[in-house]
């Protein structure tokens, strides 16, 4: 089959490769239907994470299940399945707690994991899927061409942003200030929307994210950064600051921003990957009381109950595709949002 | 009057002071019946924070009202009163959020306040008590001996050790450990009982403070620190840990052990005050999505529903007071803890 490898910076290459098969019996073996890169994957494609050698490399794929192993129940051949971006059982005590991404079987696509074995990157035709029935989930059918980008957000993005906004306790009435106008910022305007927030502020300065931030439900936008954009968030907010501010971008500017326009007792909900140094200013935590929670997002939790609203059309998160390319065409997909001309790039094997 | 002055580095005393009178009409004036030294207390005593010149100390006081400025609608001459740690107006929108540590009229004993006039420190005879009705709360009576340093307890440690178990979202059934057992861990010991913790682990290695913990319903106690104490609680919570680390020390050692010990997606509720450096590891609140919550204890919030607990002998926190000194000993009352020979010590007017 072909699937994606990433040389170094720069260089994505799809190339042929071995076709997985079933290897274990808690196995699926998946038809990719559609795949996308991630902001993440950037990081390899910018240097900024070394390859060291060449790689397989993608992590969000929806498809249609071609094969099963004799252990598997809940997922059958002809099921449309959402993959989430990290590899669970689902039934192992980080499980339980809705931690996927702590899972004492959990592993990485693209990646050798823990059954010794290699799980494809998402970012090719088919993928070897450990742990079937805890890592996918079942689609109510096959999604029309409309609904297929949004069914894919599910995989991350979505449920990244949704991440946030839970972790931030998002509820109604919440006021909101969303860091970030990337792919998982917008969706997470789509999420603090969804759980009720009445205020909904969207820090960029990019016009057609911002367009795309006031349909999803923003109600204010904030192009400036820094303390410019601090002072104008906390002025919007009668100098009180947000409840829930929500920071998908992952520098040390951004976390710095997220802690400066929370109000007292607030929380910073996190899910930007931390680029920006290991830092958190404890002793401004202590003053406000603001409390910061988030991580690697457990989308697997999340995955059935934003898949329903995508699916009866209640949200719209598959408009933060702004391009959409054959597979064979993913060097230029790796570029458009590496130089952001493309919010983020779906791929169609 | 006399009041505790501290010069210096171990150097407290009670001298002469002015007595304070009504200066506001939103002031009360309390006669102080008991009062304690505060673990933080000692920071400036062990001279880790500089004494620049002679300055009123003490934060934690009860006591009966003598009189009241024009405008004081809920405390009246003769109500036992307890004053929290921090002055605050209880009516500001941080204040409505349960924050009244960040009141925007917010003050602080010892010092000049935004109403540009010195409210009284705790350690002395009478304090003038600025925004009486928002900081005081009215006992439902004159405590017995027996009950006032439960009492007392609700000015600063009860509340604080109640905030961390709070922040860290101890509910029914939860797995806790407290690290540190100082008053604040003990009472944190007492807030996770009382709000259903189910397990209770307790980093203690002193016999005194271990004794008490296990009254106030610790289940297991680990006497290790470090990497030796985070492999003994993990041990003892199946490899899991804790959904709960309750952080009552403040320096950069008890937090890394309280983000070790949590479970992922689990909390800290911190409290103690930071000593020992700004720096969180973001990195690893990342990867295992352990959120990090508390900061000063807004008690204002926490006393009326502890207080009902105290008063009915539900909850007996008034027992982490092992010295009791007359106000003139208060030298000796800051040494006994300075040298770790007493864990709180009450003073006496």
């Amino acid at each position: 089959m072909r699937a994606t490898v990433i040389h170094g910076p720069h260089d994505v290459r799809l190339e042929q490769v071995p076709d997985p098969t079933i290897q274990l019996p808690t196995d699926a073996l998946v038809r990719v239907v559609a795949a996308c890169v991630c902001g993440s994957d950037l990081w390899a494609y910018r240097g900024i994470h070394a390859t060291k050698e060449p790689r397989r490399i993608g992590h969000e794929f929806v498809g249609v299940v071609e094969a099963v192993g004799a252990d598997v129940a809940g997922v059958k051949p002809g099921d449309f399945v959402v993959a989430p971006f990290t590899i669970s059982d689902n039934t192992c005590v980080h499980c339980r707690n809705g931690v996927q991404t702590s899972c004492v079987h959990g592993g990485s696509w693209g990646a050798v994991n823990d059954d010794g074995l290699f799980a494809d990157g998402g970012q090719g035709e088919y993928v070897r899927v450990p742990y079937a029935d805890g890592t996918l989930v079942v689609a109510p059918g096959v999604p029309s061409d409309e609904l297929l980008p949004g069914v894919l957000t599910c995989s991350d993005v979505m449920g990244t942003g949704h991440h946030a906004a839970r972790s931030a306790r998002v509820g109604a009435g919440s006021t909101v200030v969303v860091v970030g106008d990337g792919a998982v910022g917008l969706c997470a305007v789509i999420a603090s929307k969804r759980l009720g927030a009445e205020r909904i502020v969207v820090m960029s300065r990019n016009p057609a994210r911002q367009a795309l931030a006031t349909r999803f439900g923003a109600t204010d936008l904030v192009a400036e950064r820094g303390e410019e954009g601090v002072a104008h968030v906390l002025d919007l907010l009668d100098g009180v600051g947000a409840d829930s501010a929500l920071e998908c971008v992952g520098t040390k500017e951004s976390m710095k921003t997220a802690l400066d326009i929370a109000r007292p007792g607030g929380l910073v909900g996190f899910v930007g990957v931390p680029a920006g140094g290991p830092e958190l200013s404890v002793g401004q935590m202590f003053g406000t009381n603001v409390g910061v929670v988030g991580g690697v997002a457990p989308v697997r939790s999340y995955i059935p109950g934003l898949l329903e609203d995508v699916w009866s059309g209640a949200i719209e998160p598959g408009l933060v595709f702004d391009l959409t390319l054959p597979l064979d065409e993913v060097g230029e997909a790796y570029a458009a949002m590496d130089e952001r001309r493309a919010i983020k790039s779906m791929l169609l094997p």
